[in-house]
């Protein structure tokens, strides 16, 4: 990639105000963050400047609207729809020394953190206390709490624990123009205003940049048991959890691997699969050891009369983690197959899961691209993953092709483009399809009165026409 | 009071779009409008007006915009905040024909909803099929949810369960321009755009009208257990509490009366509590029968551990709903002993309570006022109760004093002015003090931007100044 010409008098302004040893600016540097997990995205940004302390980020986003450039926040990088991915004159901005767990409050069940933090290490030190923190997305173990805040990220457990906006209960912000936010507290119940707090969970990086963030603890499940059920038929599967929701029964993690997901991880994992199921459901239950033990009674006994031709117990805790392999090496497992892996999130509710499994078989054949599927079948998100190849520019165009019948189709079943990844750049030109035109309307409207000079991650999510309702506005010099 | 006249030319227009049939402009009506369950307020409207289609209420939203009066709606008119209450130039909002539950979907757990469905018709609706819908506010037998969401009420399970913002899925919105918005569906995990959602839940009727709400169900607890403790000091039930969430125990309720309101209670309802004790907990535990089992038992042993000088255990349902009683009955027992009942719902967090309760018992002395005090001790949400005389110019005086000193010490101890009652008309003036001046600048910001003529509830929450930094927009005739 070639890398083109930097902005030298707006670094040296960066210097000014943050140090020029927090400024990276080489071709090394900027080629670096040109890129996040998601495929086929790249754009070199100026530089990439490391705050580390509030004034910085304030003093930077200030310079921001001054010099009209983009600020472009970045955790780890480990997002899926192209959310960190620079865009045309604009800095990233990194947070590698915001990396404090800063309060684990027992009394109040709270922990603050500073948005550096990997979720698993919170899980880690939450867990030691006997308390819990439920969302674990898959990259739990590399991505930040501050990215998953921004990308309100869900996880495994998200049918009875529900996703991050459930667990965030304040923020410390810095909005676009510079000005620091407090919002939110440690009481559960909180109506002094307008809720406000949920516009920057799940803002994708566009409306503030988080500084400081306070999450809910619960108290951490005394007892779990685990399985793992192998299909036939999946319809069987849907057939399954049908039944073990019609049981009143809400399992932490209720997850599907179909048929060519299995062989994949079988191939990967090595962990005892029959690479001729054509789907397989991971199931764990927990909470208070006598419900657990209860409610796994039934589920296997559900299992067994919706057809399931195998289960597998896990005795121990041991032999959970591997069963849970299957599912947690799914990903890796698929993307060994080919050398592009593009992994979507659309979502339907759980009722509609196995009709939207069909549609995205019928689709891939259709446009003779291959997908495995897998997600998490409890609330509906799924995991289309196509295997493909970025050179090939005819098979790409198929890709794009299918992957907008699979988002069409969703929406018509009632779900939705993205269950946790975020719209990004990559679903940008579909977001007006499921938020409809006055919900597009209210989040611009929200956009510019927030970020009146666009200059906080810009041209994410969706593009603002010069030529808006609301001008942009020019503040005094 | 004076019935002011009316604007018959705006009545016909009205009635030209709603039909004369549901248009209420006679003094009887227009005075049956002026309140609402907030003491002290009372403001005569134009008019009441009952649309009895989605078209109706965006078409009165246009004509509200063009004639520039301020459209309030109103549900049951519970309301503690003022919320409902007329302003100048404005007509009440009716909903009596929205009854009717649309739909219990037992496969994705949700149910859609009109806005004037009463929160308990929805809790036997669905627990009828074994489901759950656990807000449970005070007013729940004569509240509806509509209104229920532009509160974002709480209640009594608050603490294990959260409050209604945490069950809405999905709504169908007359924003105040008058478009029509969906928002929301029935998956758990959508992360397509901004959560703009939330800006309505809790929004006071400010920012948009509900025609149709999508709420999230849970199975029904299949057993539970409640007690009442009684103690001589409040600091015992204090202690208690902190041992059992210590304990990683999270009680559905957890409530608490002081000596002035247990007296009170025994005076009204006869349920056999002494009438010397200084503070009594009621405690609920639910969930799988195994757990409440255990649960309940620990919370025995801790409350006589911690000081109790009497348990009372419901043998069986009946039992417990009568333990409930000397709880659901603190408000109207309070209510008898003086003319004028003020309610107040300030909120801490949930280890700052027995810290808060003193400095209430010390701003009633200073200012010579009674406060009897109940509430949820669980999650921090107190309801100090003034007993006083609307008509006692000075003593209303010293109830202003103080409870302006208990808004200040509960933010002092990093709480909020409101847990579950709003801001409306009565706390306008705290709002600042908590939300900070970024905060309300957001607020503001994003009524403006919605509601460019300020014609929906205009006047609650905030007041906006004419000269204000978005100037409010007038559209084209």
């Amino acid at each position: 990639m070639k890398i083109p010409t930097t902005d030298s008098a707006l670094l040296r302004k960066l210097a000014d105000l943050v140090g020029a040893e927090n400024i990276f600016a080489s071709p090394e540097d900027r080629l670096a963050y040109a890129y996040d997990a998601t495929p086929m995205y790249e754009s070199i940004p100026l530089a990439a400047v490391r705050p580390t302390t509030v004034e910085h980020v304030q003093a930077i986003m200030q310079l921001a609207n001054a010099e009209r450039f983009v600020v472009v926040p970045r955790g780890a990088g480990t997002g899926l729809s192209g959310g960190s991915i620079p865009v045309a004159r604009s800095v990233v901005m990194l947070f590698p020394s915001w990396k404090r767990i800063l309060e684990i409050d027992q009394e109040n069940l709270t922990a603050w953190v500073e948005p550096g933090v990997l979720t698993a290490e919170l899980h880690a030190a939450v867990e030691a206390k006997g308390l819990f923190y439920p969302p674990d997305p898959g990259s739990m173990r590399v991505c930040t709490l501050g990215g998953n805040v921004a990308e309100n990220s869900g996880g495994l457990r998200g049918l009875k624990y529900g996703v991050t906006k459930d667990y965030v209960m304040g923020l410390e912000v810095v909005l676009p123009t510079g000005e620091l936010l407090h919002v939110g507290n440690k009481c559960v119940k909180d109506v002094a205003g307008f809720s406000f707090k949920e516009l920057f969970i799940g803002s994708e990086g566009a409306l503030g940049i988080f500084t400081k963030i306070l999450l809910q603890l619960i108290p951490k499940p005394a007892a779990s048991q685990t399985l793992l059920a192998l299909y036939d038929d999946m319809q069987k599967a849907a057939g399954t959890v049908a039944a073990i929701i019609a049981a009143k029964i809400i399992p932490c993690t209720l997850e599907f691997l179909d048929s060519t997901t299995i062989r994949c991880v079988e191939d990967y994992a090595r962990v005892g699969l029959p690479t001729d199921a054509e789907a397989l459901l991971l199931i764990e239950v927990d909470g208070h050891p006598a419900a657990v033990a209860d409610e796994f009674e039934k589920i296997q006994s559900l299992c067994q009369k919706y057809g399931a031709r195998e289960i597998k117990i896990a005795q121990d805790a041991a032999e959970a983690d591997k069963l849970k392999t299957a599912r947690r090496s799914a990903f890796s497992a698929l993307a060994r197959m080919r050398p592009t892996t593009i992994l979507e999130d659309v979502t339907v509710p759980r009722s509609e899961i196995a009709t939207m499994l069909q549609r995205i078989q019928d689709i891939g054949k259709k446009y003779n691209v291959t997908f495995g599927n897998f997600g998490h079948f409890g609330d509906g998100n799924l995991h289309p993953t196509c295997l493909t190849d970025e050179r090939d520019r005819d098979e790409i165009h198929r890709v794009e092709k299918a992957f907008e019948e699979i988002f069409l189709a969703a929406i018509a079943l009632g779900g939705t483009i993205t269950g946790e990844h975020g719209v990004g750049l990559s679903k940008k030109k579909f977001l007006e399809k499921v938020a409809g035109p006055a919900g597009i309307t209210v989040m611009k409207k929200i956009k510019q009165v927030l970020d009146p000079n666009n200059v906080l991650n810009a041209e994410k999510i969706f593009d603002l026409k010069p030529k808006c309702e609301y001008p942009l506005q020019v503040p005094p010099r």
